[in-house]
């Protein structure tokens, strides 16, 4: 059985350990939300005084050259794309989840009417994070030709939901409550002996697990920033589209960015060729800046040491948690399978709301989602051994001490 | 005529004088492009510095609630209402420019197509800004239902285009390259006659004129927040709709933050009331927050003192150019009519591109719109009498000299 000494000790020689000094975090507290809103990365603030200062204040207008903002989105897009299995100029970091979600599910429609156009069903999991489904029924919503959401109830039961009346399945890699993480490259060829063509939403798995989009012959691609990426609050998504589809349609959000000729000012629009294209209107630049910061830190490793780490942390977590709070009602929803478990760990408890918030009060950040799910994220970058075994006892002591009844009536505000 | 004794004396007793002081504009420079990409409002560099490094570094995602991120669109919606004529929780601020008129395009034609399924036309003029029209051909495109594009060559001929036939009139109140101002009450009520509905882009107007949404009866409004209200490079946009069709639809980007519970998790969408459910996915909370330092210059004036002020920039210029370069081949674009002219001046030039580039190595930042076109804003929040007589004079002396010459032959880079 591990003890705490045995957590300093891993600390201690913690190869990725030195890359906590690259972030800024409060004194006393133990974050374990960088799953909802990656901590702070040290130059950030500096960047974003440069953007604020010199860039817009003393640049002025100017800026969109010399301060190079006209080629953010793609030059972030190359730093970002190692982490996800993308090639370069694969990928652009540009408006939101939900929007970027948008654009490649029209294409991915368009793509399949021309094929078949009888393929009218949606797949994706219900569980999946709702803003997905949310999209989905938007468009659905707004087209009026017949598309329907197909939404399964558990993991496994994907494969057999996916058929020959499928247009896309619609798969968030590593799901936002239970933290199962899905295998791409099996869904995919799955995906694609039906005729289906896949999205991957990439939220929880973009900086948190090795993805490898292109390995897996993935089709289209979205995801955010802020998590785990450490990009800030809000940061710009991405986008990603396999090339040999990238050309065949118009997305359909075709704003003067996305243009061939971007300050032709032309009144016909004619899309850029390659990824360009998947971009719309003028960036939040002093946001999507900052991007930056979270992206260099990943540069002083690599994906698999970081997966290495956090399966270590997310394993040491389930056992701590599981030795020391086995009379309360915990039940582990995180897959113990290595192969299905993402970088955060999720126990329900019929009063996880209340739980978190006394944990919140002692200093340990995770967070609650309907129902009754407390989420803990764990990020390598920033994270160590033994902040998981003082957040571990930290429950202990919510649960046994019954602290946690005092935050049961307080007003429920979460958010993702 | 005019003096630059006069200008300094006009300079000393305008009551708007002292809120040059809100902005930080480099040492020697005249900005005439604030139409572009507005000057730095001072209190914005420290706005920026609390949300990376209290409410992001300190506050992480607890500051969704106690740094009330989560009411940001809302609240900055609020400050910039009553600048548009726009009432309380009517407006929001998010996006992009491009995308929020997507937003209320879609939902447009659903309200047409639910009242006269025959009308198809979009009306809009061939010289708005091209975003505006490539949107149309994006959506046109997507929906494959006939719907096509009506493009007028000349303000004028707007009334005669809207027709039985139009379900939208998309109309940019100040043209982005003549600086033409449209009576915004006139052709909203000839629409409304002809059943068409109105779509206004405010990007060139708001915080440059007065705008009166509701007294006009519009129907939709969208603009942006970075030019005239000096919300920082791509800080997002806003979007308003007329109470009365706010319920009638969907808009079609249906994302998390549009729901009515956006924290319940749930898997089937439904709207907010109000103008919430013109949200959709997470939005860039640093370069949003910044929005309010913008809005907060304009509360300390009011809507028609700036007006006043422009328009008397605006006929010095004219007056300055017009009588000293009379040899040049100088055609001015926008209207003499007050009444007709938003807050910057255009003048075409054989030769414009080079003659911009000269001016902006003298100090002076105006900027160039394809083809020959020379754009000059002026923001009476932050330009004097003075600064137009300068730039006047700066404009005689590059065109005197032939020093736009050397810049002929340089490459072609401007931006919106």
């Amino acid at each position: 059985m591990t003890t705490r000494e045995d957590c300093l000790a891993l600390d201690a020689r913690d190869p990725l350990g030195p890359l906590r000094e690259e972030f800024v975090l409060p004194e006393g507290v133990i974050y374990l939300d960088g799953n909802s809103l990656g901590a702070r990365p040290r130059p950030a603030l500096q960047r974003a005084r440069e953007v604020v200062e010199k860039e817009w204040g003393e640049g002025l207008i100017g800026s969109w050259n010399s301060a190079g903002w006209r080629a953010l989105p793609e030059r972030l897009g190359n730093r970002l794309a190692r982490l996800i299995g993308a090639g370069e100029d694969e990928v652009v970091i540009t408006d939101t989840t939900s929007i970027n979600l948008f654009k490649v599910l029209v294409a991915a429609l368009r793509v399949q009417a021309d094929r078949d156009p009888s393929r009218k069903v949606i797949v994706t999991e219900r569980s999946n994070f709702p803003t997905d489904i949310y999209m989905v029924e938007g468009l659905a919503d707004m087209l009026q030709q017949g598309y329907s959401l197909r939404l399964v109830d558990a993991p496994e039961e994907l494969p057999a939901a996916i058929g020959t009346d499928t247009a896309v399945a619609l798969i968030t890699q590593v799901n936002y409550k239970t933290g199962h993480l899905h295998d791409m490259a099996a869904l995919t060829a799955l995906a694609h002996e039906c005729g289906a063509l896949t999205i991957w939403d990439l939220c929880h798995s973009a900086g948190a697990v090795p993805v490898d989009l292109k390995g897996s012959g993935a089709d289209y691609a979205i995801g955010c920033t802020y998590k785990y990426l450490n990009g800030g609050p809000g940061s710009p998504a991405f986008v990603w589209v396999a090339p040999h589809l990238r050309e065949l349609v118009w997305q359909p959000l075709t704003g003067w960015w996305g243009h061939v000729r971007q300050f032709g000012m032309e009144a016909r629009y004619e899309p850029a060729p390659g990824i360009g294209r998947y971009l719309c209107g003028t960036q939040p630049i002093t946001s999507l800046a900052m991007v930056e910061c979270g992206l260099e830190a990943f540069e002083k490793t690599d994906m698999q040491a970081l997966r290495e780490k956090s399966l270590a942390l997310t394993d040491l977590f389930i056992e701590r948690v599981r030795a020391r709070c086995g009379e309360h009602p915990l039940t582990l929803v995180t897959p113990l399978e290595h192969a299905r478990r993402g970088s955060h760990v999720s126990f329900e408890h019929p009063e996880g709301y209340a739980v978190i918030q006394a944990l919140i009060d002692r200093g340990v950040i995770g967070d609650y989602r309907e129902p009754r799910i407390m989420r803990f994220g764990f990020t390598p970058l920033y994270t160590g051994f033994t902040d998981v075994w003082d957040a571990a006892e930290a429950l202990v002591d919510v649960l046994d001490s019954d602290a946690w009844r005092a935050e049961r009536f307080m007003t429920r505000k979460q958010v993702t």
